[in-house]
């Protein structure tokens, strides 16, 4: 409701009592706290969306802050409804992102890697599959621009290995041309 | 030059040559036949999209036609740019997407699926996860219309295991949780 | 409500309760039936919008199937909100549509025709006057994809002769430069 | 070229030589003069749109200026790519339009009507038909905004028989449930 | 409610009972009236939004009335939601924009002018500041259409010097560059 | 050119030689460095828009680094085409926005501010006029992301007092209700 509030107070839809409106509807706190990177990625992503920040509502843009153990990984993923740049502040950070498949078989499916150090940027365009990994025993952290206020993501190995219910067996054996063992296998890791 | 040319006709913006413009630009004919389905998931896509039939320029919509073979799979994979509709032609498809990641636990990662006869349709969001199946010794033919006039497509598997160059081993084994070798063996499977 | 629910839950926006999604919600039956073209037009146009498919809500899409009795006629109409790929899936259609007035008064008002037969399509562009008609004895069936999650239709001669109340008289005597008899006949057709 | 200039030095997207943009790219003269309504419609539309004024291109909007004669009439029309708000300033205009036909068939093909004086104001949606006409032995002269660059503009008389070449006989006849010579004679106004 | 209703009835979307609206909806009256310029600019502009005009509702455009009496002004604003065509009914107008900074050192803030006569077109792309002013002993007049159905209004030196707070003083000192009396004597003329 | 390449390759429209493009075209480094704040108001703003980042073409999003001296201000300023997040990453930031003037006189130019600590985020919605302020002796340094590849800008104090060539003196003398003394100061500052 708050944001339903914020939304038309600020664009001007249906607004009804803007007195309710305040500076704090614009503000999110601490970023600054680095994300617990105790988990099996080593990487934590600290989300700022509509959800969390009901005054992001209508403006079309949202941003998260990514923090990264040693080894840490952001695996690959994808956002279903926005693009995205991605800020190293600290740290080393090897990305990357894959095309989608044009119909010339000569571009399908590319892969573009670079390392950034602090201060460099990468983009990412809407809904392709990108990962951010740390070659190496520092810590690192960056922040990401996203435009939409609500992307969405999609972590490709849990979507496709850890879905509830689980992706029928023969779909992803086929799909990934292996034996019901291997797949059995990877399912077994996101339970 | 002749979809723009197509797209200024029609929709009005700096049309030179109107005159060049003929109803055969608007048509796009075949898609009666089959696709070959003589492949290792067989399934064939035959896109129509604006790269196929530049008519399409500016209106924001293409379709696809799409054959199986007896248990054939049209693989996982996701539209960076378009929402699609499926309908069942001929045949007996098992279809599902997979949610983007809710920050509520309970519904992340969720599998929706139905089974689908001649005459069902079915409805995959924007840059989510999808596939169908044929689960029987029956061909099958479906129609998809996509809410993009070039709405990408990734397939998962090709995109993740199969990418030019390859996607970093560190970053695959971390990311699905198992040994560098069944990551290489994923890998084999796409060369 | 439950398609309000559906678009939260799969785009993210207010999510109340997605536990009460289901994959029936992404779900429309019963395509293979033909439509009834026992009427004067002898044809029937079967929506598969947002009204009827709640599960289409924020995803850009929407379908139609059309059947045509032997000459029958999808008269001229035009889709307020929507362009339109035309598939033929069995019979032989004559279509077309008509240019809006360029200011070039050598182009205003072009008709484009094709004759399609199973496996062409043809696409109209929004908001444009176009129409399919059966040129034979022959039943013809046609899916088409619209984008748009609620195209409208605006049928030209109900539009104009048909509305209730009637278009003034003389507005329609002196747009279609005939005697007020001939309006008043075409009117007649329309009650 | 010098409108794609202008777009790109306010929008700033590829600007190469903005010094070749001036104020009178922006500037358009010369409405006060009232168009010729010496015509069988006994009105005028002077179109003011990205095509006559390039300084329009990229910002949604255009406008036109209608003359109408006594007894005039702007014949059924609709806009593909744009709504309308029309501004009467002098004379008395009966304006009006009709709804796309939506499901219910009591609200389908509903007209909606209202006698316009000086300062008063219309609003015709995107792509629905709409008339203005003159009761009374008076001129009239109004202004019109609409929502885009280019709306696009279809008389619906001439596009449906006027089109070059013909709609075939048997679709008309059929679409307007009467016989041929009817609508022979129709056509035979617009040639 | 009812502006919910209007949309949803012409535009199709959760229509629930439509024979609430009517002609009045899409209609507004009384703009022939001039706007009381008795104030500090000389200046009155009546609005035309979907707040005062809910039929506007969804339909991507508005329009307002601006009177001026001699020497009024309409004073430098932006609009952050449209651009907007202006058409000089009557009177003389000075009217003019001021681009945004271009990187190029050579182009930023260039201020484009014209002089506006009955009948003439000036055309502000959005979000750009803007002003309207009579040179001279006589009354003007003009209408506006606006590419947005609520375009908001920021009128520079109310939102600079006379915000509730008031800006911090040292802001606006550093801002212009000026004496902490100058600033506060433009403040105090917005008490 | 590049950057049409670019966007074409990724999102696939009329792509002629994709393997033009490489992983520098999605990179920007350097933002590291802090701006040069030597000037007169202390702050430095490093633009990473489609003018020097061709790789955001089409993707709707940019970014820029503002580096603050000591009681360094970034003076009022609007985006005419995007709205912006505002992530405070070193130092004390004094933020404020100036609401659009609604028509209730009650909340009309309304001021929010906020102080910003590292980690905070304030946001500014689409085309407000928002600055940033240190109230201290030290540094600071932030980054923002913008809702559009070229969102513009618009300072106000030099939009309005030292755009070239001037803004007429009448018109500056009413607007801001002073002695024409008093502008001709505040010009002086911006020549």
């Amino acid at each position: 409701m708050a944001s339903v509030l914020l939304a038309v107070f600020v664009n001007g839809k249906i607004c009804k009592n803007p007195n309710m409106v305040s500076a704090n509807d614009f503000f999110f706190p601490g970023l600054n706290k680095p994300g617990n990177t105790s988990n099996a990625q080593g990487s934590m992503v600290t989300l700022v969306n509509v959800n969390q920040f009901p005054g992001l509502n209508t403006l079309g843009i949202s941003l998260v802050r990514i923090d990264y153990a040693p080894y840490g990984l952001n695996p690959p993923h994808s956002h279903p409804r926005a693009s995205e740049f991605l800020f190293c502040v600290e740290g080393t950070l090897f990305v990357g992102f894959v095309t989608s498949n044009p119909e010339d078989p000569n571009v399908k499916n590319k892969l573009f890697t670079k390392t950034l150090y602090p201060g460099d940027v990468f983009v990412f365009p809407e809904g392709l599959i990108h990962f951010q990994f740390i070659v190496g025993k520092t810590n690192a952290f960056a922040f990401a621009g996203l435009s939409s206020q609500y992307p969405g993501v999609i972590t490709i190995a849990n979507a496709v290995f850890g879905s509830d219910p689980p992706i029928n067996l023969d779909v992803l054996t086929k799909a990934f041309q292996v034996d019901e063992n291997v797949i059995k296998y990877l399912q077994a890791q996101f339970k």
